[in-house]
C-alpha cells in the first residue's frame, strides 16, 4: 500500500528485487503448488479427500526476538518452525508458506540474506514451498509474519477439543529447555561463544552444566517441530496442541476446548536438564520453567491408548511421557506436587513455587 | 513465542480475552469453514474441482497508515479490502481471513474495538470468515498482517501471465482518486471535518473541487475491491492484477509475467476528478497521479473481447475503459502522450511530467 517501501540498505535491491531473489532461491515445489510467488495470490491444489490447514504467527523484533541472541539464519528457520509446529499439532503435513517482511533501514542486506537462507533451508527440510508473501519497509525493527498451510486427510485433523475422561495426558520430549535457554540468553550466554568474561559463573557450574545450558540455547533458538510424530498420532490422539506457551497455559486451552478437567503429576513431568541448571543459576524453580516457560514446541496430547506403538516408526528417538489424566467433564487442571499438595495448574510462575 | 504479550491498555482483556472477543464477534461462516478460531490451525474445505487462492498483506503504522487520517473502523475495513482486492484480481471468491495484530501499549481498547468492528463488518460484507490469526504486543506502532484465502474453479484463476499480442489493456473505474486523497491527507484535510483553518485554500478551490478531494479521501481510506467484476472477468480476461502500485508499475508486472510489451494512450486514461484537483493544488500532474499514485484497487486486465458484456450483470455501474494494447512479445510498456511523444511507462513520478 505504500509508495516508499525500500529500506535504505536494501535500496539497490528494492522491493521487487528482493521478491525476485526469494523467488529464485525458493525452488522447492511441494505437492499442490499450482502457482507460487509472483502473482496477486498463490494458487494451491488440495488433494481429494483432504482438508486444508492454515496457521499464522507474527514475530516482532524486541518482543519475540533480539538481534545478537542467535544467528540470522537460525531466526529465519525458527520463524518457520513455530508455524510448522502448529501444523504438526493438527496431525497435518506442512505445504505452503507465505513470508511477510517489514525490513528496518538498519538491517543489512547480508543479514537479510542470512535470514532468508535459514527460512528457505527450513522450508526445504520440512517439505514446504515458499509460495508468496509481502515486503515493506519498517520504521521500527524487523517485523515477520508467516502463514503456513498444511494438508490432512478429511476429518483426521487432531483438534484441541476431543479429550475424554479417562484419557491420559502425554507430552513428547523434555520440557523447560527453551525457557532455560531464555534465562541463559538474558544473562549473556551466546551460542558459539565462550562463557562471557563479564558474566558471573557459580563454582558449581561445571562443563556438564554449561553443556546443558547450551542445549537450552539451541532449544530456544532452533526448535524442532514434531512433524512426523504429529502425523503418526492421528492414530491415537483425541486432542492435541503444541507447547508454545507452556503446559500450564496450553493444557488449560485443551481442557477448555474439550470441556474437561485434568490432573497432572509434577513427579511425572520430564524436566530437561537445562531447566534444572538454569533454575539453580537464576534462583528459579525447574518445574516452573518446565510447566510455564513456553517455546518447547513439543506436542501435548490426550490419548486413551499408549502412543508408543504409533510413534515407534515415525519418531523412534522421541521420548513420550504420560504426565497426567483427564478426570471428568469440567474445566481447568490441577497439579499434584511432590509434597502431596494439589494446586491449580495455571499460567503464572509463582503458582508453582511450593 | 513471547511470555509478555499483553499491551498495558489491554491488560485487563489479555491476549486470550482479545482472541475470544474476536471469536465471538466474527460469527459469519463462509462455505468451507470446518474449524475457525481457537485451535493451532484453521481447517478449511476446498470444494471439488476448485483451487485455493492465498494472499497476504502487511500494514505498518507510520509506513502504510497514520493515526488520525481516518477512523479506526475504516482502517480495519481497508486492511481486509486490500487482500480482498488480490483475490478479486485472480477472479476468485474470498473465503477465510487470518488477522495478526501487533498491538502497541498506547492503543486504547476502544480504538482496537473500532478497528475490529471495521474488519469484521468488511468480512461480513465480502463473505469472509475470520478463521484465525495471532496477537502480540508491539514495541513500536500497530502492526497488521492479514492473510486471505479464496476459491476459484480449477484452472480458471486469472494470472498475470496470460496477456497476448492483440489484447487490449483495460481498467475498471477511474484512476488517481486514492493518490489525490493521499495528497489531501498530507496537507491536512480529514474526512468528516471542515476545511482546516490552518490549511491554505486556493481561490479556485470551490465546493465542487472540495467535494472531489473528499471523494479522494474516501478512495484512499475506504477502497472498494472489485470482487464481482473480477469473477465475471473469468470469461474474457487473459491476464489481470489489481492496481495497488499504479498502472506504471503494475502494467510492468503484467508485461514481465506475460512476456509482452504494451502501449498505453495517455488520452484514454480515465483520470478521476480528484486527481485533477489535487494535482492543481499540489503543483503535480494529474496523469502522473492516475498512473503512478497507486492504491486505486481497480482491476487492470488484458482481453481480446469487449468486457462490457461480461460486466453488465456483475457490475453494471462500474466503468471499464480501454487504455492501451498489447503490441507484441517482448517486455515493458510505452506511454503515448497527448503531445505525440512516446515515453517509457515506468514507476517514477518524474517520467510522466511532459
Amino acid at each position: 500500500m505504500s509508495h516508499d517501501r525500500s529500506a535504505p540498505e536494501l535500496a539497490a535491491l528494492g522491493e521487487f528485487g528482493l521478491i525476485d531473489r526469494i523467488r529464485r532461491r525458493a525452488a522447492f515445489q511441494a505437492p499442490g503448488t499450482v502457482l507460487g510467488i509472483g502473482d496477486d495470490a498463490a494458487i494451491l491444489a488440495v488433494p481429494a479427500d483432504h482438508e486444508l490447514l492454515v496457521t499464522t504467527d507474527m514475530l516482532l523484533e524486541g518482543v519475540h526476538f533480539r538481534r545478537g541472541w542467535g544467528s540470522w539464519d537460525a531466526l529465519g528457520r525458527k520463524s518457520l518452525a513455530v508455524n510448522v509446529s502448529d501444523i504438526a499439532a493438527m496431525g497435518g503435513a506442512p505445504r505452503h508458506a507465505l513470508l511477510s517482511l517489514g525490513v528496518p533501514g538498519d538491517l543489512s542486506a547480508t543479514h537479510l540474506e542470512q535470514f532468508l537462507d535459514g527460512f528457505i533451508s527450513g522450508a526445504e527440510a520440512w517439505g514446504v514451498t515458499v509460495a508468496g508473501g509481502d515486503t515493506c519497509r519498517s520504521a521500527a525493527g524487523l517485523v515477520l509474519s508467516i502463514t503456513l498451510t498444511g494438508v490432512v486427510a478429511r476429518s483426521r485433523a487432531i483438534r484441541r477439543s476431543g479429550a475424554r475422561p479417562g484419557d491420559r495426558i502425554w507430552v513428547t520430549g523434555q520440557l523447560g529447555a527453551a525457557a532455560a535457554g531464555l534465562v541463559a540468553l538474558r544473562r549473556g550466554l551466546r551460542p558459539d561463544e565462550a562463557w562471557p568474561s563479564d558474566v558471573d559463573r557459580p563454582a558449581w557450574l561445571g562443563p556438564t552444566e554449561e553443556s546443558a545450558l547450551r542445549a537450552g540455547l539451541a532449544a530456544h533458538l532452533a526448535p524442532t517441530p514434531r512433524v512426523a510424530a504429529g502425523q503418526a498420532l492421528q492414530g491415537c490422539a483425541h486432542a492435541m496442541l503444541d507447547l508454545s506457551d507452556g503446559v500450564a497455559s496450553d493444557l488449560g486451552h485443551l481442557c477448555t476446548e474439550s470441556g474437561v478437567r485434568a490432573r497432572v503429576s509434577a513427579r511425572d513431568v520430564p524436566v530437561h536438564q537445562a531447566a534444572h541448571v538454569a533454575a539453580r543459576w537464576a534462583g528459579q524453580d525447574a518445574l516452573a520453567l518446565a510447566l510455564s516457560g513456553g517455546e518447547d514446541y513439543e506436542l501435548l496430547f490426550a490419548a486413551a491408548e499408549d502412543p508408543l506403538a504409533f510413534l515407534r516408526h515415525a519418531a523412534p528417538e522421541l521420548p513420550v511421557t504420560a504426565i497426567g489424566r483427564v478426570e471428568a467433564r469440567g474445566s481447568g487442571a490441577l497439579l499434584d506436587l511432590p509434597s502431596g499438595e494439589a494446586v491449580p495448574l495455571v499460567g503464572g510462575f509463582d503458582h508453582f513455587r511450593a
